[in-house]
């Protein structure tokens, strides 16, 4: 199914909703109500229908857009000219960014029914600058990019937990680091 | 207020609805009925309200258990004869079982005003542990024992997204190790 074109205002409606979203959800996470996220947007609850039929279709949305941020921030690191130091920066960043925001943690660390549905590009590009960074030599070489994900939502768990700890960001750098 | 002694019947009770409450919540995490922990341990509903008013007791009296038992466990490891196998044994050990079971996974997960009803022997007993490794220069010094259950949390929530991942818990105690 081709994706429908939106008018100029509805578009803009669509930003307004899914920035509302963003932030409503990253405060209350998933409970936040549908109406709550319309009055922060300045439109009408049926507007909010219309562009997202469920709440559930509204989050991925925020979580599909925010995963594809952070695969263009890998993407842009991958002619960084030290792989290892380009590496341990993005991973420090992510892990520092999601930790602020309830519902990438949460979608991060869903069920595995909703690993299939992580943004391909997200997946693919950190990848590829974990790859790079084992060819140089500066990260392990026993772990994978989906073993990468798994620390990731091990290091959210941890923040979660122990709100700004960030030397226990340092243990699992230095586990990372090549033995 | 003192404890009530219960007649031995009640005991006997109380002890199958621990076991049963333990096994259901293991399984099924904290959505699992009443009525199908009472099933299960072969008594009547009330026989479970009586012991435990709400669901809620109920779990902190399994929970409170377990750790108990970790707690037991720590203390008999603080007179190994090496301090830096002892403690890496236990962690793993710990992490291993722990992830076998969805409530104390929660448990100690859960937000911070959880935090102050986990056992205070587990705590000490973890926490002298976890010194004696690092006076023997086993385990780095900048951590603490609230650090330390802050990464078992992590390591719980890596076993959930990535079950199996035995090579990932090795991440974190190459990570542990003094630097």
């Amino acid at each position: 199914m081709e994706k429908p074109v939106l008018r100029a205002d509805a578009r803009r409606n669509r930003a307004r909703v899914l920035a509302a979203a963003e932030e409503a959800f990253a405060t209350d996470g998933l409970a936040v109500p549908l109406d709550d996220i319309a009055r922060l947007a300045g439109v009408g609850a049926g507007t909010v229908y219309r562009h997202f039929p469920s709440k559930e279709a509204l989050f991925k949305a925020v979580v599909v857009e925010r995963l594809a941020q952070y695969a263009d921030e890998a993407r842009e690191l991958l002619d960084a000219p030290d792989p290892g130091t380009a590496f341990y920066d993005y991973f420090t960043r992510v892990i520092e960014q999601a930790s602020l925001n309830r519902a990438i943690c949460e979608a991060l660390g869903a069920a595995s029914a909703y690993k299939a549905d992580v943004s391909t590009e997200f997946r693919d590009n950190l990848a590829a600058l974990l790859e790079r960074a084992q060819a140089a030599g500066a990260v392990r070489a026993d772990i994978t990019g989906d073993d990468l994900r798994a620390l990731i939502v091990g290091a959210l768990a941890v923040e979660r937990y122990s709100p700004g700890s960030h030397h226990l960001v340092r243990v699992l750098l230095d586990g990372l680091r090549t033995v």
